[in-house]
C-alpha cells in the first residue's frame, strides 16, 4: 500500500461527535459531475435531487429525484433549495447574487458559498485575490479597452492569452491574440477581460483538496494532466517525476487556497509547471473535476463521495491511492454514435478496465465518458487506456492505430 | 498488488467482438442488493428499472425507474420484462413457473434462467442435483412424514437440521430438531422438507463466481464468513490460513457448480469447512451475496458491477483484490433509530472506513447497512470495523465496549 499523503489536522472540526451531517444535498446542474455523485450518495444514504434543464441530461436521466429548471432562474434554484439542507453544484455558472441571497436567508446552506465560489466564476476576481494573497500566478492584466490590450501585448512579445471573466469552460472563453483589436467582440460583450502571459510551461499539474465548513481539509496526490484542444484528456496520478517535497509543497498551496478562500467541497487547482520546477495557478474549480476522475477507482475515497461528504459536513475520507499509479483517459466524441460495441470490445480486451459512460449523445470532441486503470507502470497503463479509448470512440471495426 | 486469482479461459465467449451486451436490465425486487446495483449501472450506462412492492423499499427510494408490483404477480413481472432486454433478481423468490413461461416466449432474457435458479429456490432440488453431480454435500434426507424424520434422527445421534425447501432466507426456514414431531407444522405447510446432518464445521467459507451466458466465468477469492443468529455478520477476504491450493480447489468447485447448473450472473457457494480441511456445500445464491460486499471497495470489479456485466452479457471484470486483506461487517439494527450521528462519529474515527447504508428503517437484527475496510492485518481491520459498527448501531453516546 502506498503511503498516506499529508493530512493536515484541523483546528476546529474534531469536536463534533454529536453532529450528524446533512441528509439531503441538492445539486444544481445535471451534467456528468452530478451524475457521478449519485452512486456515492446512494451508499452514504444522502438524498440528492438534481436541478436539470432537460430530463435527458446526463444526471437527470438516472436520478431518482429531478426538478426541471434553469440554474440562472432564481425561482428554480429556490425551489430546489427548499427541498434540501444543502445545495451544491455541477458547474460554476449559477449567478453569484442568487446564491448570496439564499445564503443570507440561511434556510439552506450553500456549499461552496458565493464568497468562495466567485473565485471559480470570475477569473478577474480570482487573479486579483490570489495575487493579493501572494499565491503564484502568471503575469496578468485587466483589459477594459483595445488600448489596455495593446499595452499588455507590448509587454509580452506580441502574443497574449485573453479570457472572458465569466462563462468559460474547457476551451470556451479562451483566445490567443496577437493584435489589440482581436478581442473587440468580447470587450463589447463583457466590458472587462483578463489577459495573461503565455506561460512557457513544461506540463500541466492539478492539485485537488477537499474542505469542510469547519476547516477540516485533505489533499489528494498531485496529478499530471494533458489537454487536447483545450479539453482535459489524460491524467496520471500521482504526477510522474514529482518528488515528495514538491508534492507536499503543491498540496500545501492548494490547501492554503482552499483555506484562504473559504472553500467547502472539492477544490481543483490547475497548475502550469515551468522548466525551473515552479508552479503557477492556471484555473480554479470548486466541485469534482475531470483531473480527479481517477480517484473513483484509484483512491480509498473517490472525489464524488468526498465532495458530498465535504458539503454535507461529514468527516472527510482517506485520499490514499489503492495502487502505485492510476491513469484516466477521457472519451471524447468520435466516429461511433453507439458506444456499446466498442465498450464491449474494450472490456473484453482488458478485464481490469473501468468504464464510466455519461449517457450523453455523441458529438465530436464532447466529453461522453472516461476510462481508468490502476497498476504500477504509467506508460503501460496509458497505452492500454488509449487502446480502450480508440475502441470505444471509433468502434470495434476500426483497426487500432489508424 | 496481490496476484490475480485463477481466471479460467472460456471456450466460447471470446469471439463476440461485434456484440454489444444488453442496454437494459430489469431487477425484480427492491432490497439492498438491487440498491447496490444502481451505482455501477449508472457508470456502465445500463438502464435498470426495479420492481418494488412499496415505493419506500431500499432500492425503490433511490432508483430513477420504479415499477410497483409483487415478484409473484405474473402481470407485474411481465410488465417489468416488457421494458427491458434482460431481467435479473434481488432475491430468489420469483415463482419458477412464471420465469419458465417468460423464458420460453423469448422476448426477454431471464438471467439466471429458471433451470439454474431453481437450485437456489428449492433446497431439495439443489441437494439432489449436487449429489448427482458428485459435489460435496452434508448427509441429507428427503422428509415427507414424521416417520421419515424419525428415521433420519436415528442416523444422526438424535439431532438434525430441518429446512423448508422454498421461501427461506437468513435464519428463516431453518430449525434444529431432536424429536420426530417437531416439524409437523412445516410438513403440513410444505409437504416435503429437507433434513441435513449437523455438520461439525470449524468455520464457514464462501466462494463467489460470475458466469456469462456464453460460459466465460471468473472466481473471486474464497472468503471466511461468520454468522450471528443465522445472519451473515462478518467477512474476511481472502479467508485467512487457506493456502493457495485450497483456494484454487474451492474456486474450482464453485466454477464447476456454475457451469454444471448453467448459472448466469453471480453465484455464491456457502460452504462448511471441516477439521480435516474438507468443504461441504451449505447453500447456493444466484445473485450478489452478503459475503461478497467486501468486493465493492476491495476488488477491481465489485460484485454488483460484475453481476450486471454477467447478466447483460458484457465481458467480465477482474476480481483482483485492491489490498492484501478486506473485511466487511454488517450493520444489524440495534439501539439507534437514526444512524446518522453514529455514522458521523465512525467516519470521524477512521477516514479509511467505507459506509454503505440501505435506507431501511431500523428493526432489531435487521440488515440496515455494512462497513468495509482494506489493509494488511485482518485482526486490526476487524477490530476497527466492529468499533465503527457499534458507533453506528448503538449511537455515538454509548461507550464502546458496553
Amino acid at each position: 500500500m502506498p503511503e498516506t499523503p499529508p493530512r493536515p489536522v484541523p483546528s476546529s472540526a474534531t469536536s463534533d461527535a454529536a453532529a450528524r451531517g446533512a441528509r439531503s444535498v441538492g445539486i444544481i446542474g445535471a451534467g456528468q459531475l452530478a451524475r457521478m455523485m449519485l452512486g456515492p450518495a446512494i451508499e452514504l444514504g444522502l438524498t440528492t435531487p438534481v436541478l436539470a434543464t432537460d430530463p435527458a441530461e446526463s444526471a437527470a436521466a438516472v436520478a431518482a429525484r429531478v426538478r426541471l429548471g434553469r440554474h440562472d432562474d432564481e425561482q428554480a434554484v429556490r425551489a430546489l433549495a427548499a427541498d434540501v439542507e444543502v445545495i451544491t453544484f455541477d458547474h460554476e455558472h449559477v449567478p453569484t447574487e442568487i446564491l448570496g441571497r439564499l445564503e443570507q436567508e440561511g434556510a439552506t446552506a450553500v456549499r461552496p458559498g458565493p464568497a468562495a465560489l466567485v473565485h471559480a466564476q470570475d477569473k478577474l476576481v480570482m487573479r486579483e485575490r490570489l495575487t493579493a494573497l501572494g499565491h503564484p500566478c502568471p503575469r496578468w492584466w485587466r483589459i477594459s479597452s483595445a488600448d489596455d490590450l495593446a499595452a499588455a501585448l507590448a509587454e509580452t512579445e506580441g502574443r497574449i492569452v485573453v479570457k472572458t471573466p465569466r462563462g468559460g469552460y474547457d476551451a470556451h472563453g479562451v483566445r490567443i491574440v496577437d493584435g489589440a483589436d482581436q478581442a473587440d467582440d468580447w470587450l463589447a460583450q463583457h466590458g472587462e477581460l483578463l489577459a495573461e502571459e503565455l506561460v512557457p510551461f513544461t506540463r500541466e499539474l492539478s492539485a485537488q483538496v477537499a474542505r469542510r465548513p469547519g476547516g477540516e481539509a485533505v489533499a489528494y496526490p498531485v496529478v499530471q494532466s494533458v489537454q487536447k484542444d483545450g479539453v482535459c484528456y489524460e491524467v496520471v496520478a500521482p504526477a510522474p517525476d514529482l518528488d515528495a517535497s514538491a508534492q507536499q509543497r503543491i498540496q500545501g498551496l492548494a490547501l492554503a487556497i482552499a483555506e484562504d478562500l473559504g472553500v467547502t467541497g472539492m477544490l481543483a487547482v490547475e497548475l502550469f509547471e515551468t522548466a525551473e520546477g515552479e508552479v503557477l495557478v492556471n484555473e480554479l474549480a470548486m466541485r469534482p473535476h475531470n483531473t480527479g476522475h481517477w480517484s473513483m477507482d484509484g483512491a480509498v475515497t473517490g472525489q464524488f463521495e468526498q465532495h458530498l461528504r465535504a458539503v454535507a459536513d461529514l468527516p472527510l475520507g482517506s485520499t490514499t491511492p489503492l495502487a502505485p499509479v492510476s491513469v484516466m483517459v477521457n472519451l471524447l466524441g468520435g466516429a461511433a454514435e453507439d458506444l456499446a460495441p466498442g465498450a464491449h470490445a474494450a472490456l473484453a480486451a482488458n478485464p481490469a478496465l473501468k468504464i464510466h459512460l455519461y449517457g450523453k449523445s455523441v458529438r465530436p470532441g464532447r466529453k461522453i465518458g472516461h476510462v481508468t486503470l490502476v497498476g504500477d507502470d504509467p506508460e503501460d497503463l496509458l497505452a492500454r487506456a488509449h487502446r480502450a479509448e480508440r475502441l470505444i470512440i471509433d468502434g470495434p471495426e476500426t483497426p487500432v492505430g489508424t
